[in-house]
């Protein structure tokens, strides 16, 4: 089982902060790692959580004795917070770890999180390798240098960019991925679809159903379409002050959903699809989207779902959106469509907008 | 009482990481707080421990309602880890803090880099000044964007390059200081003209009774100099890969002895003072440090001292230079001293070699 000729992304950026992030994309390259993963020493440290045992097995062997520390992380949400970094870094220090040593997160988007920041923070920056096993991690988590972890004030208020140097997408690294998160997952997929790329949107809803059969050559399209989007934004932006708040699409009303319900209700691409849901809303009224825009991406969204339903209460959701890292002084920017495949920011929408956009939102 | 006319100097790198701080130097200058310290919003939120509480009342004075938070810090090297970061995360979020918000910290070294950290990774970095109120952040810590605090394994083993935006430097903040931390703090100005700037050395060498004496004119000269010293070597090595290294003059064995000590038995100075008496040692031998050099460096030290006894049996200290972050595997990279005004790094300097200067060191 080879890899074939794998597609290639260089995602750089002068900075700041700078990135330096080569994307391999491909089906079976988790059996390259050994020739595919950086780190400046040759050592590696691996950190996966249970759910990613098959993919992290194969990176063990390719990498082989020079894996100088093998960490098991706990990657459920709750998890996600500083005391889990700690952890990581006892280990990590307990290894002797050095700083030209480079860690490898397999795993989905909670991993690849938590990994990254421990990198950042640990001897001040040690380098990591991002090796995602979800849908939603291929599409989004692993690409871009974002990294940290939840606070009981929201989520991801703690953290650093810190892009891995190389990430690995292998969608057979999602072949044992259960049903609920390959959707969901998916949601990020079709979000940098529907942000920046139409014919992607197009191809990706005439063949989602092979998607949903996991068929190799549709969902690698998709994926791989989604990794491009990204790292174009992000390399146009990659401190996120402009053009990367674009990849925030659903994610205003989407982190608040999410936290209202503790993290554990929904799934977070579930929590962005009812952020898309209720962006449709409102860009209807403020970008002038078309009807049909709104309606084909409601129709795809329906047959990823259906999703659990999400916390409406303006007064359970206000205090999350007064939290949101996009708000400043002068109100919650907010990511909306013109028309599917053209995103924009519109400085300052009152919360009470997304409120009301939440008590209509529907999937149907 | 105002400033006159500071000192001013423009710290900019185009990275990685970049930095762009401006550091004021000048008797009067915390009563100016409130028109030289930087925020995007305006706001800001004070972190000061009870040692500093005459300048943190001069700060909050000049910031009136523009301050948001007002966080007491507990400062003892015991307490510079992750918890105490975690208290001011805590602390800022529950205060609302928003990107364009920043921080102050008004303290020593501990201040300034727990509070940097702290700003370094709260919503993934928002900015932060400098107020040093003891000699040594004045002369080295608050200057060049090193942020972090300790682990059990060893010393800044966690952190982040994160620059304040703004250094103001008010020898009359170090007025009520301890003479034990006075002293101690001026051990990092002497090693920053010691590596690079002969000509402050021996100003320093001859006012150093009316710098102990805390004449403001003579300190002045001393900590501006050290400060100028340090920007212009961060200035040519952000990353801290090549001549930056040159600051950790005196800190591979002082870092050693510090912890062996558990952070208590010697002030960080004191740490550094043991060290450069160590690196006279070495570099006698490796780089033909002239014995009149070395004589010099070690009368300006027995006139800054006495410092306590440090740890000097090698099983003791062994365990902590493995642990050193420039310790790769190819050895730990070694500051040794040329000539005063001229030091260079000597790549991996066995362990052993360093515990048989620490056997030999003396302050007489």
């Amino acid at each position: 089982m080879t890899a074939g000729q794998p597609q290639s992304i260089h995602l750089q950026t002068a900075g700041p902060p700078t990135s330096d992030t080569r994307i391999w994309i491909g089906p079976g390259l988790l059996a390259e790692a050994g020739r595919r993963l950086f780190s400046p020493s040759g050592r590696f440290l691996l950190v996966s959580p249970p759910s990613a045992s098959d993919p992290a097995a194969a990176i063990r062997l390719a990498l082989g004795d020079r894996l100088i520390a093998d960490i098991a992380l706990d990657d459920r949400e709750e998890s996600k917070n500083f005391q889990t970094v700690l952890g990581i870094a006892d280990r990590a220090l307990g290894a002797g770890l050095r700083r030209d040593d480079a860690f490898v997160a397999v795993g989905g988007g909670v991993t690849s999180d938590v990994t990254g920041f421990a990198a950042a923070i640990l001897l001040r920056g040690v380098a990591w390798n991002a090796v995602p096993t979800t849908t939603g991690a291929m599409a989004d988590a692993a690409i871009g240098g974002k990294t940290g972890v939840d606070h009981p004030a929201g989520k991801n208020l703690l953290g650093a960019f810190h892009p891995p140097r190389v990430v690995l997408i292998d969608p057979r690294a999602a072949s044992s991925l259960p049903e609920r998160d390959f959707r969901a997952g998916l949601v990020e997929a079709f979000k940098a679809a529907w942000i920046a790329d139409v014919a992607l949107s197009r191809r990706a809803t005439d063949s989602l159903d092979r998607i949903l059969a996991r068929e190799e050559e549709a969902l690698l399209d998709l994926l791989a379409g989604a990794a491009r989007v990204k790292a174009s934004i992000v390399a146009s932006d990659p401190q996120d002050r402009g053009r990367r708040r674009l990849l925030n699409f659903g994610h205003t009303l989407g982190h608040a959903v999410e936290a209202a319900g503790g993290f554990r209700t929904l799934r977070h691409g579930e929590a962005v699809a009812w952020g898309i849901l209720a962006a449709l809303e409102v860009s209807k009224r403020r970008c002038g989207l078309p009807d049909p825009d709104a309606e084909g991406i409601r129709a795809d969204l329906a047959r990823l779902g259906p999703f659990p339903e999400p916390e409406r209460d303006p007064r359970e959701l206000e205090p999350y959106l007064a939290r949101d890292k996009k708000a400043t002084v002068k109100g919650i920017a907010a990511v909306l469509l013109e028309s599917v495949g053209r995103a924009r920011v519109v400085e300052s929408v009152p919360a009470s907008e997304w409120l009301a956009a939440a008590a209509i939102m529907s999937l149907k």
